[in-house]
């Protein structure tokens, strides 16, 4: 049968309230069922069962690998939150603001290792092959870390440099987890790997859409506050572009907004913004979320399923790329 | 053919150098290096290929399994001198003091993804029990930390918490490592478990003998300062027995020293140190450690192998017991 989606999000969630924690030490624990009981869209465990429902009536292999991908995502959350000194996610504190540090950093190792713990109850059959793409994927999302962390300090961050390391901080964990779920529903390999290029496509949507809605989204609906990027000079697919199209004057205009050490929000945001809309970044970016868009819906349509299989993917696809929050 | 610990540790060091890290990004990847290149005595993996050796001529298939366990042990040295604040790691800076507490953090998880690549390389028919051991004995050595951790705040750790505290810790990596090696040489199900024994009883040994080690050594061959442990008020089997057996008196004075925020070192180690003579503490912890040593070599000596075999296994037991540094 194929499942909705709203069914298969009940299962991840009642798996994910299953998980049987050790009692102790209840520091090193404690926090791995906060970070977990945060909610989140719970994405990446969707797509694996909706990847494995396109070629298997069952779902139940992949529902444990599947946990281990949203275990491992939460993981790298706790971590990067620590890195980035945020405070808040999903509007509570973060581990290492609500324990410690170091709390942070042994209950994120912790929590790495539950996820392998996960994952390995993958059929023996594609035990192998699946656990090579975690690994594979894992370290890929370290890479993208520490690419966001690099950029921070440079001002020559081109366009290509930016794309690379938004699929590998964001896309590939998606891709993994179609292709985990592809895999153990028992696609043939050049399914999988579409199911992996739909998702690094989507992936890459996904996170420009994040830019401009940090921008151009509505407060209300966005559910925090416009301009954070801005404001914390994030090297964004719109910044870069603005960098790239301006003029000498905007150039210099931008670069003292960038350098300013003490200056007021609301008006950096207003200056920076009219920049985008001058230079229109916003057509731009969404042109190259199409563009991705439509890379990704070619890849779908081309995995050999009867296309009634693939609607609820598409219908979830078409939500993320309209979503205004 | 039985190979001798030389031929091992060569075999292993290797493997270490040959591996292949990715060029960039080198702020992720170079601590890893930097960290499997300070050297350190490769016991884990050593163990993995002599455990192998015992049931089987050939170690290859052990391999990179063991390397796995080396580059988790290391990272867990990276993770836990950050958290431990710890600037120097035998006789060089730390990741974090060389590069940033964010580099020590995000390459940290990178090499235990890179750990868990190297295990994921067991042969398929013992893939699943081996993923399963280390991911259960990954997660019991991060409860040792937290335990360690723990304790720093409280004064009233008794003897079993200790010995707890350090099985986790230390020994269950070793027992691990044994095991591992065991399963992929083909050994019986019994014979793996004793050597698990053998593993666990040796890392208690082990740990005694340094926390003996760092107040009765001797500071040339021991390679560091003497007294460390008592200075930091590390609650350490010879402190915990120290105060259970103490008189009012005696407990007094102890806990006078422990604290004081501003002493001199010399004489808080002297006083300590007296104050373990007289009750005659060291005697009292080498007795435990001979007790955990005879349980090891009991369980050794029940493996169903030629006594001959396991020659190479004795001796590196009894080295690792009789050493002083």
């Amino acid at each position: 049968m194929l499942y909705s989606t709203d069914q298969l999000i009940q299962q991840i969630n009642q798996k994910i309230e299953e998980i049987n924690f050790a009692q102790s030490p209840c520091e090193l624990y404690e926090p791995i069922k906060y970070s977990l009981s945060l909610g989140g869209k719970r994405i990446r465990p969707l797509l694996s069962l909706m990847a494995c429902n396109l070629f298997s009536d069952e779902t139940e292999a992949a529902i444990l690998p599947a946990i281990g991908l949203e275990i491992f995502h939460n993981f790298t959350l706790l971590h990067d939150d620590l890195m980035d000194k945020a405070d808040v996610r999903r509007g509570h504190s973060t581990v290492h603001k609500k324990w410690s540090a170091n709390t942070a950093i042994l209950s994120g190792d912790a929590m790495q290792i539950m996820a392998y713990q996960f994952i390995s109850q993958t059929p023996s059959n594609n035990l192998s092959e699946v656990l090579n793409l975690f690994s594979k994927t894992a370290l890929e999302v370290c890479e993208g870390q520490q690419y966001d962390m690099d950029f921070e300090k440079r001002n020559d961050v081109n366009e290509s440099e930016y794309i690379e390391m938004i699929r590998l901080k964001t896309a590939v964990l998606l891709a993994c987890a179609l292709k985990t779920g592809a895999i153990i529903g028992g696609a043939a390999e050049r399914d999988a790997e579409l199911l992996y290029t739909f998702g690094e496509k989507i992936g890459l949507a996904f996170q420009l859409k994040d830019d401009l809605l940090d921008t151009f989204g509505d407060e209300l609906t966005f559910g925090k506050a416009i301009g954070g990027d801005i404001v914390c000079n994030k090297k964004t697919y719109l910044l870069i572009n603005a960098i790239r199209l301006s003029t000498d004057e905007e150039k210099r205009e931008i670069n003292n907004w960038l350098h300013l050490e003490k200056f007021d929000k609301k008006k950096k945001i207003e200056a920076i913004t009219s920049i985008y809309i001058n230079k229109e970044i916003k057509k731009l970016c969404e042109d190259k979320i199409n563009q991705f868009y439509q890379e990704a819906i070619d890849a779908l349509y081309a995995i050999d399923v009867n296309v009634m299989q693939k609607s609820e993917l598409i219908t979830f696809s078409e939500k993320l790329m309209y979503r205004q929050s």
